[in-house]
């Protein structure tokens, strides 16, 4: 549903999304210290030690998702196609950071509030809009996707690996070693602690045949690494090299961010691109 | 042993072997769910919790090991050298896969059992089949291949280290720490966790030249993941260069995946290569 | 504010600031030594064993602070632009490494001591001039340096997945593990913990659902690494060859130290360059 | 000094030095197995379990000893320059190798007899000949030499790194948590333990500041780790680049090993190449 974009809407458009503008930026950056604090609201509320400010934390809770609230509604209001906004990666993050407070009204039992705090907590994804500022991700996600089928190979065979590993410990240490190889999902936990080197070692082996596994399993999971490794390396040589004959302009129109170096009109709705 | 394959033979090749036909393709997916789920059961059996599921678990695991011999003797049956496939790597782990259940029938005694759920465990490795599906998978072994021979000496040299280090630290701590450095085999064990930086803290130095010797060999550890790493990084470049004058299609007669981009033939065996 | 340079102030320059005749070595090996030492003295100060050198130590203490104070007004004095000396960062780390001391005169109150004592240990910051010393430090800076950029992309997406894995750890663990996961920073340290495969094993997760989560920040830590670790390989690369086209000689009037292989005068101001 | 060789003497040369000829293959696989099995000997000898074996090991010992000794007097016997086999770094290792033994003898007190079981334990590095034999180790050997001094900028200021942090550390934690972090040098081994990822956790932060510094020094150990990893992966790519125009080929006279790929006589000595 494309739809006419009044002279009001195109303001509010140039303040809430453009970020070259000097309102734009203000905007920008108000909001970003405004997520900031919402979050950290968020955090300090979960403080035992905070418990007497609560009231304070309740109000700052609900200004904020005023706030976002007004923002959420105008995004809509000015946007060019609210339906694709709506339905965006983006717009759903904006709905479901505002969605838990206005829930935790509806429904009063306690043992629910919860579980709806849960969603609450994912108003941090906001901050993600954060990377959209930033030239320099967009290689490191270019070489992340390029490389993300190898990536996934490593991983299904790191899963493999630490099911066969976690299942030969379950059956080395499972006899005397009870309460801590209790099952194979348990095993496994262990198996990617160990393989991981993150190395808890709430769960360790006890055994010599165990310890001599576990050995087994840690250099290889400290030689492993370097396949993750070599992968994204690879593709980001390649990445940065494609970088130098882009430039990243947001086209107003389609939104395309990506251009060739000396390209003055956008390549995929043709507008013309406002490098101000 | 050679042999003639009959009209019946060919489809239920082409159903069990090929994976660029819609049955064929039904079929592996149907295998790989049924092969997860025999995982799952296997897992969850060796949860205490679920003991009372006991049957439930017995009930699957004879389903699922009939379902995997049935596929095992069509293989047989339908495969142009049947010798060559018992005795490949994937042969011999299907038959593993289904082996276990059916010893669990003759040998009666516990004890025994045990052991045998040991060999049942290892039917996990049928999930390896994946690999073959994926095609990345290729640069990967390539690139790691290429470099094993690097990777044996830098082994040969973590192994040597965690030797020395292990038995200094048996020197060092022996005396006052004899219940966690008891013996050299067990300081080369702390060596492997620390030089690796798991770090599980089972065992870890209390004298002051220990944990001097310990900062040692971690910094050593942290320094020497280097090594590895760019082995593997200079490998997957080339690799990877190379492999975009590859393209993968399995040849039907004699299964051989790699060949020139713009290859007709198979390089093998002659056989015209059908990339439909 | 510019000044005259007389030929004692020329001769204490040439000794203090320079390395490259054979006075300006010896000082500066001298002045290693010496800020080694009282880094010692620090550190063994410390040590509740020693408490009974604790006279020794502060005679020593004293010593090393009139040296430092001395060298640091000769800089003052000898220096081409003494503003610009006192605010550059080693003037100011020269100040902090010599004020403790005389702080710790003025304020008698042991309360007091122990924060006066925690600027007292920048000195250790003076060791930083070592690096001037070594070409080497110049590839590696400049490699960081170039990507700084993309490294901060990656820190804040690491900043993300540690607060939302973290929150998300608290409601799953909160509950049932309340003294380890007491609040959401909490919760995020641990994150940090073992996304960073560090795994102090202080806060563990206790449920299955809390062990899949800290399994999945596991393997994604042990992943990610692979990141920065692209980003500075490739900009390595690059700065490994820019550097075979520069030379390291220090301006005696301006300080700039990278010059072109074949440049005999300053880029900057045109004085010759003295490389003897 | 330079002296005449027999025909004897180049015979035992061909057998102990030479490893082309097939007495000399099996002489070294024959040494490789006993260096292993003394290398076995000593670390089962350090299980409380099997003190009951302890004549067998000991006769062992003698046995390895008397073996090693031999060999090294031959070696003497037959080597071109003896003098410099004896100062050159296998030479020293062989006399290490043999040496703790007979001094057991000598020095009888049992208290010092376990500083000497320490020198016995060097005969671990006799293995260190193993590396002679894989071409490989050159690639490694070259591009660790050719990064070495940037790996040692490098490592200068991880310890700078670890000495602030520790000493921060200590006064922000040294107060409440007096135990753990009793001194500056244990809070720098804590730093270390934290830094390099290992992460035992016999040493961890209480205080919210205290885990707020820990997790930065976590987070700076994950990202500096990708400055090693870059200087060895650029150097790799490079190293293995120059090792594709050179050949391994061990000159009979002045043992020079790195040749031309078309060379057929020694750089060095001008000596034909054996290449057969």
């Amino acid at each position: 549903m494309e739809r006419k974009i009044g002279p009001l809407q195109e303001k509010i458009y140039s303040v809430i999304f453009k970020f070259d503008t000097p309102a734009g930026k203000a905007f920008d950056i108000a909001l970003l210290v405004t997520i900031v604090a919402s979050v950290l609201v968020v955090m300090l509320e979960s403080i035992p030690r905070l418990d007497k400010y609560h009231d304070v934390f309740y109000v700052l809770e609900w200004i904020f998702t005023i706030f976002f609230t007004i923002e959420y509604f105008l995004r809509i209001y000015c946007v060019y196609k609210p339906k694709k906004y709506i339905f965006s990666f983006y717009g759903i993050i904006d709905l479901l950071a505002i969605l838990p407070t206005y829930l935790s009204l509806v429904i009063a039992s306690s043992s629910y509030l919860l579980i709806i705090r849960a969603l609450r907590l994912l108003r941090v994804f906001r901050i993600f809009k954060l990377a959209q500022f930033l030239k320099e991700s967009t290689v490191i996600l270019k070489a992340l996707r390029a490389s993300s089928r190898r990536i996934m190979v490593f991983l299904f065979f790191i899963l493999l690996m630490v099911t066969v590993f976690g299942s030969i410990m379950y059956l080395v240490e499972g006899t005397t070693n009870k309460e801590e190889f209790d099952s194979i999902p348990r095993a496994i936990y262990w198996a990617i602690v160990t393989l991981t080197t993150v190395g808890y070692g709430d769960i360790s082996p006890n055994t010599s045949i165990g310890q001599f596994l576990a050995a087994i399993v840690m250099i290889l999971g400290y030689a492993v690494i370097a396949v993750p490794t070599g992968i994204v390396s690879s593709e980001m040589v390649k990445a940065g090299r494609e970088m130098q004959n882009i430039k990243i302009v947001r086209c107003d129109k389609c939104k395309n961010e990506e251009h060739d170096k000396d390209a003055s009109f956008c390549k995929c709705c043709g507008r013309p691109l406002d490098e101000s």
